[in-house]
């Protein structure tokens, strides 16, 4: 296997990152009817969706679940096989365990209440959790899940004020007014008043009678309203696919609404740097670029205002979190130093610029906040990941990873945090993959394969399209412990589904007569020497950050996979085929969208805005290329199956 | 005479300001072209002006200067009679007193120097100062020459900084490198770098190697340039005829350049409360207002830097300075509650504004200072002037105005300031009078009546065309003196030159004989009932104040004449027509453009903007139409002749 330059890989296009499947599917799942009730029934409440529904009598939780419209895997057609379908009963009873379950999950896990979601019969009302494993379809929900509680501690508070009526003796500007009054009855020693502000104060306070609501942010008024107005925030996670934007109550640090948008810059180029590449051709369209994506986030803002019946003129404040190409592309920021080795930011600390400096419509005063960038190739989001899911705070050593096109890798141990930025190319989005696709309705996203036999599950159920990148995971693992494929990766030409076509041998997962469109669905050679490359800059990207601490792999406490793609993959396959080390499952959490919670963390806490900073400022960022012992990493880190890599060898794990 | 309310002069329409005459005039001298040396002669060296000639055998200094191209006004062609050619000679020796010298200077003035410039010839290299008094046409350097001795003190400073060249292990932001350096090199703590040079940033850092100048304001990068670049400011007279723009370096507090240039803002109304009103009227317009008069400042700016060969990229910091109308024109505030009764500003405070929110070609980062208003008729130009002149610091009882459709008057004494703002109307720029002009060619502005015969100059000494603000002042002073005006203002009617005309008794001052269009120049009784009206207003203010601080006019040591018109009304008519008090002239001072010259101090001298803060702050506004004894103030001083008030009532001087 030849060694890949990351910055080869950097260039190499891409397919749409995997974030569209979870923020479609979010979609189908919000708008689901409520089923009407039957008679002699349970309730069984989804958890973490908050969907309840009556069972009807003789169906299963897995029965139930598909009739509310809720996606839980199935491979087998619940039959008790595949056990994609696992589920925890945290309240209320149901059936006996049967065979399937006890092969399934151990005497602990079925005592607390692990169960496979085709075997058991709701024998109460009761709750039942769903882990993300288990999610055909996760929703948004689950990623507000997520957010830690944080004590409200905004950038901008609003307080009411009742200012002076001006005459010949109070002749006083109306601004000069207002400041008065805001220290008279809050004791507030604001010193300015936006301009923005000031081009509508004067008709606005007198129609308003004199009493007003002004948004104060640090010695600033940065807006006003009538009594009792809302103040709304705006917390956005900027994709280079997707843009997921929440509107947020800034008093109560309550979230209002949720929405996702395509990012609109993919007409420029599907991937981040064929976006680049072509503002470095054409700089004339860094502009058209950063106007896409203000308008698609103006849409999106009053999309959400919309939901709550609000105004965008009274988003007080914004925080929004990308990786640090969206970042400079967002303000207007030159990027060919970011294109270019060594990969420089034009900033990496954290930002606050005037919202109508971007052309973002808000409050005429309000500023919108970037959280820091670590490097060229780990960003705000990472950032944002790490502060929500408290990484950054970690004690026992910990790995958190957030995968993507490029996948940026987080190492923390007592206060320690190295990352590095690991460029793993398409594969795990369907890209560069003979018959690979989007996660969109129709991919084959999980595959078993059983005595020869494959079984799939598509998205939407519909009959098979494509494969997307978990399916493919799926596949090289499956294939690797059926012995069709070796270590290295080679596939066997002496299986009845492998044989050759154009000097290519090739696994055909769906023959012709199942497929949608007459064609077949394939595995090739080649597919399955992307994903080696892909998973081989990860797994090197883990190891290069242990070797800097002097720690192995075994010593790892916890595993944190935040992302969409992350959240889809299944363990098993991604530790069979040794892109995750081989640890015990529990080590392991999948936390979807962390990057979205985080950028809502720092928009309601000024708190976690400094921890942000501070821990964006203590980061090791290692380059991987460049890193000591990458090179024997890489090409250990590229073999399938479970194994360690110590001193630059690979040893394999029985 | 009825009394008039302030607010229906406020909604006069008016005539465009004096300022016109004032820096056409600069201009030309500015360009009038040295003349080549004379055999046998003199060097004369006439100041402020700085400009040198020689003087030829026999030739007197007024003939000297007027073929060097300084106007120093006479209206008796040479002769001595008229006593208008006043000059200082403050160095070197010229011809003994004559007869008409010793009829109009006193032996102690004498002996400092003064004669009439005609009489005088130069008895060796002499130098010779010009009064304001005896300009035809003051030019800049005389308001320049006002500027008080600052040390810089400038809100932005350059530092020279080598960054860190960028590798696989300095990975940071070039923004934060900057930062870095600054600290490293020069112990700043500077935090934040201005987004619209971030826009820039990086390729330019490449392109001068990692060495850069970096604009420093408060804790702000708010340019970066190449080594060795200039560091300029700009500051603006903003008057609403005429626009006044400086070029200063910043490191020095030196103005480099300086130009004048029309407001455009004049084809929306000639005055300000025809603009206002259009505005009220149309809303949409106050944009085009805004970019109209923003578009000028912006070519100014340009050709100010064209003079020295510089960018306009190089301002750093602006600092604009106007009555509160055009301030909020300029930074497109409403103003329809300035327009209405109370006439409150939208805000009274100064203000830093970034110069991009203005749409101000500048540094990318810059900012724009704008003094604070002091009230809705006494606005930043009015505190610049206070600041320029000193006038806020005086112990003695001072008066300072500026003249203008609108006055603004300070009483200053121990620290205490009160103001007010005189509706003085168009009169004194020519407007509602008969034959009344701008100052412009051809504009009596100089007039004496000598034994029934009528002497005048007239601008560029052409052919009369009409009567300016100036000239009509000396006829009402000259006709009152003569007799031909009552103190009441009445016009005898059985003088050679006096006729009634459709039931009007009107002066001829021109014949039509002598008249370049064949008509004639007259003086109404309704011009002078209108020039009553405009000195009422400015008397009874200068009054109102001193009642307010229980004073008397013969107690006022200072009287500060600030502005165009102040510079070119003829002091003897201002007290003989009642406009000013009757004090000895050494007690008033003359200062053209104090505004202006205000603005640079404030854009040089953070110490400056501080008192400029302070002292408005400190202002005792008063309303005038609503000040106790406002009416019988107003009734008494409509008289003509020298008097003062007490108790209302008028006490003829004799």
């Amino acid at each position: 296997m030849h060694v890949l330059s990351p910055g080869l890989v950097r260039w190499n296009p891409a397919v749409l990152m995997h974030y569209t499947r979870y923020l479609r599917r979010a979609g189908t799942i919000a708008c689901a009817r409520l089923e009407r009730s039957e008679a002699v029934s349970y309730t069984v409440d989804f958890q973490p969706l908050g969907r309840r529904g009556q069972a009807r009598e003789g169906e299963s939780l897995l029965d139930c679940a598909r009739r509310l419209g809720i996606g839980i895997v199935s491979v087998c057609g619940g039959r008790g096989k595949c056990q994609a379908c696992k589920v925890q009963v945290v309240k209320g009873s149901v059936s006996q365990p049967t065979s399937s379950d006890r092969e399934t999950f151990t005497e602990a896990e079925l005592a607390n209440g692990w169960r496979l979601a085709c075997q058991a019969y709701p024998g109460s009302n009761c709750r039942v959790g769903i882990p993300a494993d288990s999610m055909a379809a996760p929703q948004r929900t689950q990623v507000e899940g997520l957010q830690t509680t944080v004590a409200p501690e905004p950038s901008v508070r609003d307080y009411q004020v009742e200012l002076a009526v001006p005459s010949l003796d109070e002749y006083q500007g109306d601004a000069d007014s207002l400041l008065a009054a805001l220290d008279r009855e809050h004791g507030l020693q604001c010193r300015r008043v936006d301009v923005g502000v000031l081009r509508s104060l004067s008709p606005l306070l007198r129609s308003w009678h004199w009493r007003c609501q002004a948004s104060v942010r640090d010695d600033e008024v940065i807006s006003v309203a009538g009594w009792s107005s809302p103040v709304l925030g705006l917390a956005v996670d900027l994709g280079s696919t997707k843009i997921a934007g929440y509107l947020v109550d800034l008093a109560s640090g309550r979230t209002l609404s949720a929405r996702g948008i395509m990012n609109p810059q993919i007409s420029y180029g599907e991937d981040i740097v064929s976006r680049l590449t072509r503002v470095m051709e054409n700089p004339e369209e860094a502009v058209q670029l950063k106007e896409a994506v203000v308008g698609a986030i103006n849409d999106l803002a009053a999309d959400l205002c919309h939901d709550i019946g609000g105004e965008t003129d009274r988003i007080v404040d914004a925080v929004i979190v990308g990786n640090t190409a969206m970042h400079h592309l967002f303000l207007g920021l030159p990027v060919r130093q970011l294109a270019l080795s060594p990969f420089v930011p034009t900033v990496s600390q954290s930002l606050d610029v005037k919202a109508r400096d971007i052309g973002l419509r808000a409050a005429p005063g309000a500023y919108i906040h970037l959280l820091p960038n670590i490097a060229g190739y780990v960003g705000g989001d990472h950032v944002a990941m790490l502060l929500a899911t408290e990484a950054f705070e970690a004690e026992d050593l910990t790995v958190a990873l957030d995968i993507g096109t490029n996948t940026e890798v987080s190492v923390i141990e007592h206060g320690y945090i190295s990352s590095v930025s690991c460029p793993s190319g398409p594969a795990f989005e369907g890209g560069q993959i003979r018959d690979g696709m989007r996660a969109a309705s129709g991919a084959i996203e999980r595959l078993r394969i059983e005595n020869d036999m494959v079984q799939y599950h598509t998205i939407d159920d519909v009959p098979p399209v494509g494969i997307c990148g978990s399916g493919v995971l799926d596949a090289v693992a499956q294939l690797y412990l059926a012995g069709i494929l070796n270590e290295r990766g080679r596939m066997r030409d002496d299986h009845p589904r492998v044989r050759t076509r154009q000097g290519l041998r090739e696994f055909v997962i769906v023959p012709d007569s199942q497929r949608a469109n007459g064609a077949e669905v394939v595995l090739t050679q080649a597919d399955v020497r992307q994903l080696q490359l892909a998973k081989a800059a990860i797994r090197s990207g883990i190891q290069i950050l242990l070797d800097v601490r002097d720690r192995r792999e075994e010593e790892i406490r916890n595993v944190i996979i935040a992302g969409a793609f992350g959240t889809y993959i299944d363990l098993h396959s991604a530790i069979a085929m040794g892109l995750l080390p081989s640890l015990p499952h529990d080590r392991f959490k999948q936390v979807g969208n962390a990057a979205g919670a985080g950028s809502r963390l720092a928009l309601v806490s000024l708190h976690k805005r400094a921890q942000a900073r501070d821990l964006a400022s203590r980061v090791n960022y290692v380059e991987l290329g460049s890193a000591p012992g990458f090179t024997e990493a890489f090409v250990a880190a590229g073999y399938l199956g479970r194994f360690r890599i110590r001193d630059g060898k690979r040893q394999p794990i029985e």
